[in-house]
């Protein structure tokens, strides 16, 4: 039989998502367990093993031919292991190795979670087409991936991308990953709300003090709550445009709840923009909301690990 | 006759070299002149043919195979044009075509001239045998360029690795490429110079008031001296480290003339480096001095051609 579908496995700290994917992207068959997120690490690999197991279980599964797996970081896609930050049960959690015997010895791709959201809106969304591309999840936390000369570039340990993490304010506030100024420290949804609270925003009868609410404060003309956005905005650009000026790309794309602000980011967004992405070479740069849904983990991954397999082919060890 | 020499081109503001090299990375045959550079197009173009023309007459020059260009930027590889700030005469000025015509039609490759140091280092210096390096020249300004997954990564238009103009502060000083806080604008060698000189560092009786004077001041113990080593150091580790964390790589190389102050730039640069590169696939990032002299531009302009001609070998049209 063919191996024209693949396995994916999406592991954040809320859930662990598994899924058959076609070579088109469509999802046939579906799995979810509630992550386990505070238990110890065996735990957490039985809520995987069962989301494996129904998977494994369906009529379709002889027809897959490899399993990609999108994993909080962070990843070592070098030595197959995982230490998400939100899963304390796992440190070095050699993830690779337990899911490739749960699922019968299938080859196994791992990418971290910002790789595989690139992976999906190169392959079915935003960055269709697009060579060159930073994709980014603007939420809780800044995250990303990148799609350099075609593909998918993962880097060595599959964490490439993480732009949340890079400064770009080197005096600026202590962030916790031990740096300062970082992209995430200024432009979270939760950095977004705490700024506007500290300059005086207070929210509606109904209590929000969520990045939505500031949002909608900011529609609504809240000067304070458009200049926390303002904010968020330049870090945003100065992110992006240094990405640009490092390697090339010709398109961000950004999801996350904090996209779906709309405007209210990306207007200041593409202001800031014209500041920071000055020479010749980055001046064409766009930025544009993503348009994957949900399902953006789970098509990423079976991206990754169709990207895998056609790398495999290529060097003439494909199956 | 076996191609197994390469011509190359380092096209600067000062002055335009020419060599043949081998596939050791040999110098066999050089040419030179100074570059025009406040002439017309036309008259620093006679001044890379005459250069060009030197290397044709050589005995040698039928064994060549490739010539590499490595030049001045912006340049636009995929239209084989160059802007080179320094040179007002050349705006997309079609140096490719002119070159290739000048050569008797050999295949040209054009890269950036920190891509060029980038390829030379990688080949035969300091970033020999890393698979995914940084290489900077940190002098008059700030310019580097990448190799990743064991290649030189130019980008499509082969200018990536442009960190002298990625923002790490973005509240900071405005720079002359139109943005704020960029590398260049806190690390180069004028700038070190000029921050000292504004906090009260007063030079020596020859009046010497360049970055490589303030660094003889830093070794003394001058504090203010210091304090602009440690600030450039501190912009260099932000940008390195965001090169890092978005590409992941595993050493950065620095050479240039203020590279040459040693430990003033190296011990507060490794020190910052901790403070920024904190995610745990970044913290074994090293720093290192440059190892390739001053024909790292000829040396890296042979090596980008040889590394196009390696690439059209694999891809079954090479010759």
């Amino acid at each position: 039989m063919q191996n024209d579908l693949v396995a994916a496995l999406d592991i954040g700290g809320t859930k662990i998502a598994g899924a058959l994917v076609d070579s088109d992207g469509r999802i046939l068959v579906r799995a979810q367990r509630p992550t386990p997120a505070q238990e110890d690490g065996e735990t957490v690999m039985r809520a995987v093993s069962e989301v494996v197991g129904e998977l494994t279980a369906s009529p379709l599964w002889a027809r897959a031919g490899a399993l990609g797996i999108g994993s909080a970081g962070p990843v070592d896609a070098s030595a197959g292991t995982v230490s998400p930050v939100n899963v304390p049960g796992w440190r070095d959690f050699p993830l690779v190795e337990r899911v490739r015997a749960a699922a019968g010895g299938l080859p196994v791709e791992l990418v971290g979670d910002g790789v595989a959201i690139a992976a999906a809106e190169h392959w079915q969304g935003a960055a269709r087409g697009h060579d060159n591309a930073l994709c980014m999840v603007v939420s809780t936390g800044v995250g990303g991936g990148l799609v350099l000369g075609g593909s998918l570039y993962s880097g060595p340990t599959g964490n490439a991308g993480h732009i949340g993490h890079i400064s770009v304010q080197l005096d600026g506030d202590p962030c916790p990953c031990g740096a300062r100024g970082c992209v995430e420290r200024i432009a979270s949804g939760p950095n977004i709300a705490r700024r506007a609270l500290e300059s005086g925003w207070r929210p509606g009868p109904d209590g929000d003090t969520s990045a939505a609410a500031v949002a909608e404060a900011a529609r609504a003309g809240d000067p304070v709550a458009l200049a926390s956005f303002e904010r968020a905005a330049q870090a945003l650009a100065a992110g992006i445009a240094a990405t640009a000026t490092l390697v090339e790309i010709d398109i961000a794309v950004i999801g996350g709840g904090v996209a779906k602000s709309g405007d209210v980011l990306f207007a200041p967004l593409r202001r800031a923009l014209r500041d920071y992405a000055t020479l010749s070479f980055v001046q064409q740069l766009t930025v544009v909301p993503a348009l994957m849904g949900t399902d953006a983990g789970l098509v990423g991954a079976a991206a990754a690990a169709l990207g895998s397999r056609a790398g495999a082919a290529a060097a003439g060890v494909g199956g």
